[in-house]
């Protein structure tokens, strides 16, 4: 995909998940249905973050996905944010509702509503509580995954006695975020702050991780927001101090959502299809049958044998004897991106063999049967690091920190175009002006996505204004 | 719980859920909010169904919320049954719909589109998927968990290659929820087939699993559905058999959901609040120091050590050591429910030993602190028995098997009224007619539960109309 024209781009991701039987279209605009091997791996997701949530002391809970009109209207920066993407119900058992209730697409108006009767004393903070819901964002443009009008996703909400323990919390479910992202999901990020243009409506301070998709653009895989306490005012969220005063508690919020199965698809897939990290795969081995092994009940017995070995080991394997060809087998289960294909014929058994082949290496390596199940376990491993050193690899290649002026990102804009490469991300400086940073983004589609805590240089004038800069930041066009 | 008078249990159940911190009512009309102690019981129950689910080769998947209206016109019952609870989207994004999208009351119209595009060949068959989501069905009168205008469920939507396949998976999945129920809440139940007039607005046939509450009500804990061809017909759901004719699915569709959570608080409870079944409790154990344990560093540093020990062990452990008193803290333990407290002063310390309630007993018993971790084990694993064990017989003494007339069923109706006593289930004959089932109900408010598989007794004659019975059935008022 590297070599991929970026126009293609597009095609071929929805191609891709498609073949993949990812999804599928619904009549609902904006609306899809996850098939079971996409939402697998929203499954893996969930898994390994509601551990992690809970090993922190987070528990979930459960809200309504109604909020009614009036709630909006309480934090003013939050309905400006949100309603023009909220649908409405209006009418419900054949009568007409006094009034209009909106499709959740966060929950932090009924969430601080309800925090403004659980919390009353010292003694009852912090909350720390998530759920894990649907959200509505009735979106114009919308792509399978990445942005859907309904989606998928967890939204912590947390209360604390005061700014430092919120703030500290922030930056803990960022941590975490970026950990499972980079882990599991094999995609490295780069985790900073937003700037105030790029907040979540109501926040005082945004922070995200922000990955590189194999067209460039980026995807903002994860946000963590330090609200202050503008929610607790405008809810009324307040708590006895142990100095018996009234005070207004500090709130979090933070989320994640099945955008990220998108981010995984166009972060690690190919030509050939998906390519799956070994630890979010709905499979991560198959074993197919090849030459005449209908008239050898060996490979059969064999096959059976490691199956059964593999799911011992706590490993999702499939095998496939149905009547296709072996090359249409490959293909298929190459498309889906499976790790690990093991192949085993006649001849193979013979020399007491396998074929193993990693979805991401173009060669298949000959594996004595005596030690297959550690050779897949080890191939397993490996190929989860591989895949996330090939992405971080890529990254760099298409990450610019030499671009310091307009005429300098234009003219790489223009020479990306012209070669048909991807223009990737720009490391610039930036004076922490808005009309700036709306500038860039008018001339050239370029956005901030976020001012990184590390990052891989440090630059001293703003790419716009040329006065000194206050940040420097990740420009990028974005999802 | 046993001697509550009838008409106080209502009371009971919401001063207990509200005490026990398991929900909060919300400005959305029928719409609770799960907190976090009442939201894990429903997490124990998705962990244990979804691990069944999948041992029988189900897969999980999410199909979009939004129904169109048109969708609901294709079956005609379907539509009957739904359509006066439907709440309505009607615009979006500051536009008005086209067409009105009602917030799911159940999908298999939404899923029966669906499959009609992916279901092409015999090979494809069976599609075996489950979804869990939230749905909606604005009920007039609403009690929390049992009956919400939002709840919480899993729907299982499965497609067949015949009427016999399809009746195999209704039955299986039928079977899990009664080991579920009866394994995991400790909840017995009766499985059996509805009535006509009970079964679900498209069905075939409907079966369910029935459970008796401490007030006498049932509550149906679970439904299965043989929907035949019904759907595939309304949604043209069609595939090649192998003598290359086009053939209909057979479908079935099944669900379980939040109202369980109502139900294992109505039926273990007791005039101290939850008892709540070790496997499902967020808390199954909770260690309270007392006497002066402050002075004596000992009792907590053996109190950290039991704690470690416990949740090495893998069971979901509370240590109490705040300043309240211990009777406060017994009190507020017992309320929540939980199954074991451990005891533990200098005196006991002294002679090597703590005491244990269990939340069900009423006496407090040593136990050696060297075995006090395999003791906690053997209590909860005993306690979930016993429970069960002592609701099988509630049921039993409230099962009533000698009313076989109307006079009977009246008569025994105003004693209990009379006595206070609650009337309980009646297993009485019915000739099959719908009038003779509409006529018990409208005199007695008694509806048929179900057809039992296994009935304690045969009956003969109609307990309406006194004409031979075609069923023997349960009959009672109901949640």
């Amino acid at each position: 995909m590297s070599q991929q024209k970026p126009n293609n781009f597009s095609k071929w991701y929805l191609d891709t998940i498609q073949k993949a039987d990812l999804f599928d279209y619904t009549p609902v605009r904006g609306c899809i249905a996850f098939k079971p091997d996409g939402y697998e791996i929203w499954e893996h997701i969930q898994e390994e973050m509601d551990k992690r949530f809970k090993e922190t002391g987070h528990r979930n809970a459960y809200f309504p996905m109604l909020i009614p009109e009036s709630f909006f209207q309480k934090e003013k920066d939050h309905i400006e944010g949100f309603s023009p993407e909220l649908p409405w119900i209006t009418e419900a058992a054949g009568e007409k509702l006094e009034e209009r209730l909106a499709l959740r697409p966060t929950s932090e108006t009924m969430i601080g509503h309800l925090y403004s009767d659980w919390i009353k004393s010292y003694r009852d903070l912090p909350v720390l509580i998530n759920q894990w819901a649907n959200v509505f964002r009735w979106e114009k443009k919308t792509l399978p995954f990445i942005r859907t009008s309904e989606f998928l996703w967890q939204e912590g909400h947390t209360a604390h006695v005061d700014e430092e323990d919120a703030r500290k919390e922030t930056m803990q479910m960022l941590a975490i975020y970026k950990e499972v992202v980079e882990g599991l999901l094999a995609i490295p990020v780069y985790d900073g702050q937003k700037t105030p243009s790029e907040r979540f409506a109501g926040a005082v301070d945004t922070f995200s991780i922000e990955a590189m998709m194999k067209d460039g653009k980026a995807v903002q895989a994860g946000t963590s927001h330090y609200l202050g306490t503008k929610f607790a005012e405008a809810f009324d969220i307040k708590y006895l101090n142990k100095e018996n005063k009234h005070t207004f508690v500090h709130t979090t919020s933070w989320g994640t959502s099945t955008r990220l199965i998108g981010s995984v698809i166009m972060v690690h897939g190919d030509e050939q299809g998906l390519v799956l990290p070994p630890k979010i795969a709905p499979a991560q081995v198959v074993l197919i049958p090849v030459g005449p092994w209908k008239k050898n009940p060996a490979i059969m017995e064999k096959l059976d044998e490691i199956f059964a070995a593999l799911k011992a080991e706590g490993i999702r394997v499939r095998l496939d004897d149905s009547d296709q060809s072996p090359g249409f087998k490959f293909n298929e289960w190459e498309l889906k991106g499976v790790p690990v294909r093991i192949e085993l014929g006649p001849r193979d058994l013979d020399q007491n063999q396998c074929l193993m082949k990693a979805r991401d290496l173009g060669d298949k390596v000959a594996v004595p049967l005596e030690s297959i199940i550690d050779s897949i376990k080890k191939e397993l491993e490996t190929m989860q690091t591989r895949l996330f050193d090939k992405a971080k690899a890529f990254r760099s290649e298409n990450s610019h920190t030499h671009i310091d002026t307009m005429d300098q990102l234009e003219q790489h804009i223009a020479e990306s175009e012209l070669n048909e490469t991807i223009p990737g991300w720009i490391l610039a400086g930036w004076c922490g002006e808005d009309a700036c940073e709306e500038s860039v983004k008018e001339k050239t589609k370029f956005t901030t996505r976020n001012i990184p805590f590390n990052p891989p240089a440090t630059k001293h004038t703003c790419i716009h204004c040329g006065k000194e800069a206050k940040h420097t930041v990740w420009f990028a066009r974005a999802y």
